[in-house]
């Protein structure tokens, strides 16, 4: 079967001739990849999302979109119109971008309490931080149980570039936090429906606050002021934390003694064993855990080509950064180290992996084993629980392409 | 006027209780700026880039764009949607992009001539590099001497993330260089009109073999396959050089003893000194100096509102990393350390920089001098040449802002 080589990077790097020697020629013909655009989104793009490229896309509802596995490619940086979407409520109305430094934002649990404006934020200091921004459903798809909620594969996940004022600065400038706060909790600003309790539709998060050390109050994203449909004008951003706690349109920031009594904090978004019903007991889905999928090559357009292939993907440790990436072409059975490629762009944000590789003719089951700083290996099984959430095992997130 | 604090990246990091204390509540309501968006484009965007944001960028003419200062962010890379547009030919039918795996490159000057397909190249690598792509005519419109070409600002510019296959890895893989070649030579794959001696319009450009180096053959561009009006299906990019150098539908990758007699080489994009043509005595547009400019705040939608401020902009050193910038706001008599921010793309990437700054109510000329690893500084002043080409000059990149 394959016949696999070792290209480490520093060959890759140095151009070793013996190492690229070995590529050779008659290899090619028989090893390129078709990689054509995928099929269009089967649904229409929502009108919150109507500029995002239909092809590199699927539109579950009018509030989850989710980057095809396809349409990954090895730039580190997600763009923004291939982004996934997925709100909790309904967006606010779009006018409140017209006025974007405008836009006040409460805060509490600090010594000197006060609201502020973009306007005023943007005075208190900059700081770009890339970032994996996950959907903590991220992987549901995948649980034979299926739990309720969007069924996501791989693609409500992106790595994204924020920049806006480290909360700390604003903290610190408002006398500091008040004396044996716990967590830092965002409010976000979304419209609330009538007749029901906040309580039970609110969009608010507690993160421990030790998170204020890398917490971001973000104004743009990849470069353009954030948009709606990504929670401008300002949005929360708590770096290797699950999507939910980086509160979109946030309109109060509070350091606090206890959690949120939100149903989103106290009974959703929460570990919840099968059979159970979520409670403030279970673990809530805070720091990404160690993660890693290959992005290609897939034979969605039709079989590979056998020969030389390089197999990519991307790999990250929420708050820990990326120390290696396994691949395996044989659903787990035997392991390749893989190379990791282009700039790191810090702990937070994903590595891109490349394993160079023959495939010879027949099915090949793709999957790849990340390693983060501490140590911790990426598993094989995902941890059952009632939402379908924090689905990182390497075995869920295998690929099977087949090779002429 | 204004009094400077002294706010190093150290402190803003560790969040510093007693610096941030210094930014106190009084300034905040006198402190906030307007950057509402800038008004659209006079000129409607041409098809070939009809689906880029038209606040964003100047729409010089059918085949040049300018990204507009106030809308670069501080996000490190330039998003696709606003990122500068020159070409000096006609772009190809938009069918070379129909089947993209298809695209064929001859190489030349190596030991195992042949043409390869893009579907070739993908088995033979994958690397990722962040670099900024320049027109060697960018700051063209300081010059008083108005040199013919567009009189771009700054925004002929901007950082893009590229994937593609190291060159070197197909040079070695066609059995390596043949002895005594000194220039890397692309060739672009526009169609040449009719009637003419194709050398005096052909894009062909030569650069010292060292390139070969660092230089990619890329089919992706910030995560996505390049689009027609970026070089796509396949772009030669030779990072830390200027753009003109990095061929478009590239077709023939030629390692040569000579330079390329084409036009574009042998008499355009040379250091021509007033009252001269263009010969090949003269430099040509190959390495980026060290250069940057601020691009916020500015004053374009009316004064800003005295108090603190954060100045920011970029700064790069073509082939050579950025160690350090200075910021004024007098105009060049005085000058303070700005603080390197955001992720660190490597050494052919810019950095983005800020200075935080108070700013009494007047008018103020900010400027920003960078200076590279090697310790070369960014010049006060530009070198005239008839070209109007590798302006660096501080002074001519100086911002006037009013504050009121």
């Amino acid at each position: 079967m394959e016949n696999p080589i070792s290209l480490p990077r520093r060959h890759m790097l140095a151009g070793s001739a013996a190492a690229l020697g070995a590529l050779g020629l008659a290899s090619w013909s028989q090893g390129a990849q078709a990689q054509a655009a995928a099929p269009a989104a089967a649904k229409p793009l929502p009108p919150l999302a109507n500029w995002k490229d239909p092809k590199a896309v699927i539109v579950h509802s009018s509030s989850t979109l989710e980057t095809r596995r396809s349409a990954f490619g090895t730039s580190v940086i997600t763009p923004t119109n291939q982004l996934f979407v997925r709100n909790n409520l309904p967006a606010p109305d779009a006018s409140i971008l017209a006025n974007r430094e405008a836009w006040t934002i409460a805060f509490e649990g600090v010594k000197a309490p006060r609201s502020l404006t973009l306007a005023d934020l943007r005075t208190l200091g900059v700081e770009t931080v890339a970032t994996v921004l996950q959907c903590s459903g991220n992987g549901r798809g995948f649980f034979p149980s299926k739990p309720s909620g969007t069924p996501w594969q791989v693609g409500a996940a992106g790595c994204v570039l924020w920049s806006g004022v480290p909360l700390r600065n604003v903290v610190l400038a408002l006398g500091g936090a008040v004396d044996g706060m716990v967590y830092l909790t965002g409010t976000g600003g979304e419209k609330l429906p009538e007749g029901v309790d906040p309580l039970t539709v609110v969009v608010e998060r507690s993160v421990p606050i030790k998170a204020l050390d890398d917490a971001l109050l973000a104004w743009e994203m990849n470069g353009e002021p954030i948009s709606l449909a990504h929670g401008g004008p300002v949005r929360l951003i708590v770096p290797g934390y699950q999507g939910v706690n980086n509160v979109k349109y946030v309109k109060r920031v509070a350091l606090t003694r206890e959690q949120s009594q939100a149903g989103i904090m106290a009974k959703r978004y929460r570990m919840t064993p099968p059979g159970s019903k979520g409670d403030p007991s279970q673990p809530s889905v805070w720091e990404m855990g160690v993660k890693s999928w290959v992005n290609g090559p897939l034979s969605e357009q039709g079989p590979l080509r056998a020969g030389w292939t390089q197999i990519h993907g991307v790999a990250f440790g929420g708050t820990r950064a990326i120390r290696g990436v396994e691949v395996s072409v044989d659903g787990g059975k035997s392991w390749h180290q893989a190379q990791l490629v282009g700039p790191d762009l810090g702990r937070f944000a994903w590595r891109q992996f490349v394993l160079p590789i023959q495939l010879a003719a027949g099915t090949h089951v793709l999957t790849s084993r990340a390693t983060d700083a501490s140590g911790n290996v990426q598993p094989e099984s995902r941890i059952d629980n009632t939402g379908g959430y924090n689905n990182t095992s390497w075995q869920d997130h295998a690929v099977t392409v087949t090779v002429a």
